[in-house]
């Protein structure tokens, strides 16, 4: 896949190499993200990032990403759709948005509207989340996670073990991430969740047919047992069909750190796309994993910017020269593994 | 008139030879807009950009043009009027503000509000729309807009004829535009719209004291066929007394390919100042003409770019440095024309 | 105290010393603010300006701030709490939030957030107002205001007279200005308010214990008459008992001129921390001071860009270096003193 120039706008169009040059460009972009050193290759570049439906952190993500390279950020926070409100087409909203910015990202709450957008648009557009459709950087930063924490431990993500939890029928995260494990080989997968929640079959077929070993089911304790990765999502109240469903499953997939240290494996990876729900009664994360170094909710935000850095770089063809226009930090550069 | 320094508040300020002024810097800042060039000129400056009022698109235009030439962009999306609703005063409010920042582009709903603000502050004051009077960048794009154009079919505004359609009663834009033509020669003007939303008296015997040649009338497909330029704006269905008189003129001022190729001659460049409702049963212009090259819509919110970065270097005073701190652009630059 | 890579979450951080420092380097950022100069020294750096409360002068006065060193700004404007509203902590939020910047300014409705989300965050975190408590800027630029307006009479903040008007009891900032005058010698202060909003006795006690003459009243016109400064603040009619108890005092906190002129010694200093009520029923400054050179308001907000700078270089240790990376505008500089 050529990235140069191009909307990146579903995991669909990723083969192994292209993701494998994302992540090696990824890498590449540490000094960077760390404030070690500071690179200015796209300045006098503008991002827009338009965002016609809120999210704080996703939305940073990307304009700090774009800063650290150089670059300029424009932004909508999603509260002023006036002209849409009037009867604008997607259309003629990216032929007049796009002739003010070198790249866009754009989330939208309607499934299939950035690539409606990205059509009509005159300069590559990033999908920065799509309704209940797509969101390729969070997809692409947990894999990258996944592969940055696997090879600490001296692993590659070919042959390694996966326990996905929570709901996995309506979680955009977990369908992307199961899409983009098509791409590797002899993966064993366990899909935890409420039979209510469950991955949808064409998934699980699809993984099956790869020749992934594929397990399903609603126990916790089990799964976690024997996995290099737990990833962990969201398990909402009212996807249950009753509250007798929902006080069922009340807690039973809430991961702490008793429950990880009697059952997992010492180096166990903890993920999970955020926000997580600390309130003691969710299906989540405990608070108590918090000093757990094995907990790499963190990392992957922080490997976010990474990812979208590789993202920009390569979209806009400068992956290659980022290190030219580089230059030492000037300023106090708190530790970030604090 | 002499920009540097000067509030831009009114089209009422302009005189010919600096409208002409304005637009030579606008031709000028193309390959900066057109990313082939990239200038520092206002490396360090910074815009206030103070919508009071939310206009996604008229906001990023202008942060936008002012990140083209180097600057920095503050700005608040018009949501957190807290100060205001306090009681405090325009003259607090502009005294405060305009110790921030360099320049200030402002947006207000209310009549005059940009004037009573630009009286109080300590920088230039760009009005970037204040209620139904003045919005004076929009109309300076449409002429130049319009220059343009005709330029490159070897004609001038002096001597052209343009038909203005639509609600000329209450549009703000057409009612600039006609008044900035006032300073040209020799024009024929239709103006075509409801009889309860034509254009205002006064305008109109202005237009005729100049000498120019105008035409009043509620009839679509006679207007358009011997003019250079058709100025289409949206009516809205409220304007109208009654839903009877609405539906009257249901669709009747809605340009399509087809009229466009049965009416208009050749290279009839189409305008609309936007957004556009593009729903069918809008009095509008239809998605059938976007593969038309005589639709200049986008090239018009593309001149605005323009045009506010020459309004920007004019009053700043760097319009004769914009190419002392330029140098080529670094990254993948997308065809804009595409 | 030790600024390099600090939080900035309350005044009673703060020594003699370092507000010493602190105005020393406020000082020294005078050519940049005033634009004279440019700074770049900050250039690749990040602020995440984090108002999960909107309030746009303070916003934007520290967004000002660290673009006039060179840094970028990413923000939110207080109408996106989307994660925090699904149940995520301040410790995610900041965990999350603190790997995209390298310093957070953050403003949060309530009362002690900041602190706790300092503790969580990886980069320093200035507090730009949490709720009741603590604003910790803004008393720094009402003191680094007092000490320039005197510093013109020849006087110093040691041995000064001031006025503190209003409501004494809710009012944040002249708890914290109370506070920070611990830190100086021999101050005479009037507090003079409505006694239901006298300021709180914990506060007298402690200027008392340290030595300073306070006197408290409910009498404006002999208060104002033998001071350096008076320090008007907003009495809130809500905050009265009853309507009775309001119209009581309506209006006998106002100063216009013609009081000053008849009461006060001629060069006295009139200060607010703004937003001001303009409206004629108002408890507060009235308009017809604005053209007094002794009304110091505009000085005040002026001076928050100062403080801030030279919070931003101490925290992120490169006051030393500002000048290093200087040099003169390039652009018009409108007169800041008009």
């Amino acid at each position: 896949m050529q990235l140069t120039g191009s909307h990146i706008l579903s995991i669909s169009q990723f083969d192994r190499d292209t993701i494998e040059r994302v992540f090696t460009v990824a890498d590449s972009m540490t000094p960077y993200a760390a404030r070690r050193r500071v690179t200015r290759v796209l300045e006098g570049a503008i991002l827009g990032n338009m965002f016609f439906e809120p999210s704080t952190r996703t939305r940073v993500s990307f304009g700090c990403a774009f800063n650290l390279l150089g670059g300029e950020v424009r932004e909508t926070t999603g509260f002023e759709s006036s002209a849409i409100a009037k009867g604008e087409s997607l259309y003629d909203t990216a032929r007049v948005l796009s002739g003010y910015s070198d790249v866009i990202c754009m989330r939208h709450p309607q499934e299939g509207s950035v690539a409606e957008f990205a059509e009509a648009s005159r300069v590559p557009v990033i999908n920065g989340g799509d309704g209940a459709n797509e969101h390729p950087s969070q997809a692409l930063l947990d894999l990258y996670t996944i592969r940055s924490e696997l090879a600490g431990r001296g692993r590659g993500v070919d042959g390694m073990r996966i326990a996905m939890i929570g709901d996995l029928k309506y979680g955009r995260t977990v369908h992307s991430l199961a899409k983009l494990l098509l791409l590797y080989q002899d993966i064993q997968l366990i899909l935890v969740s409420p039979k209510e929640l469950a991955m949808p079959e064409e998934i699980v077929e699809q993984l099956r047919l790869r020749g992934h070993d594929v397990k399903v089911t609603d126990e916790l304790t089990e799964s976690i047992q024997k996995v290099d990765i737990v990833y962990s999502t969201r398990i909402q109240e009212e996807r249950f069909q009753s509250k007798d469903e929902a006080d069922l499953y009340r807690g039973r997939f809430r991961l702490n750190q008793a429950i990880y240290t009697q059952y997992c494996e010492p180096n166990t990876v903890i993920m999970h796309p955020l926000p997580r729900d600390s309130r003691a009664d969710a299906n989540e994360l405990d608070n108590d994993l918090n000093q757990n170094p094995n907990l790499a909710i963190f990392r992957q935000t922080d490997n976010g910017v990474l990812v979208r850095m590789a993202l920009f770089a390569l979209v806009l063809d400068v992956a290659d020269q980022v290190d030219k226009y580089a230059r030492d930090v000037r300023w106090y550069n708190a530790s970030r593994n604090g």
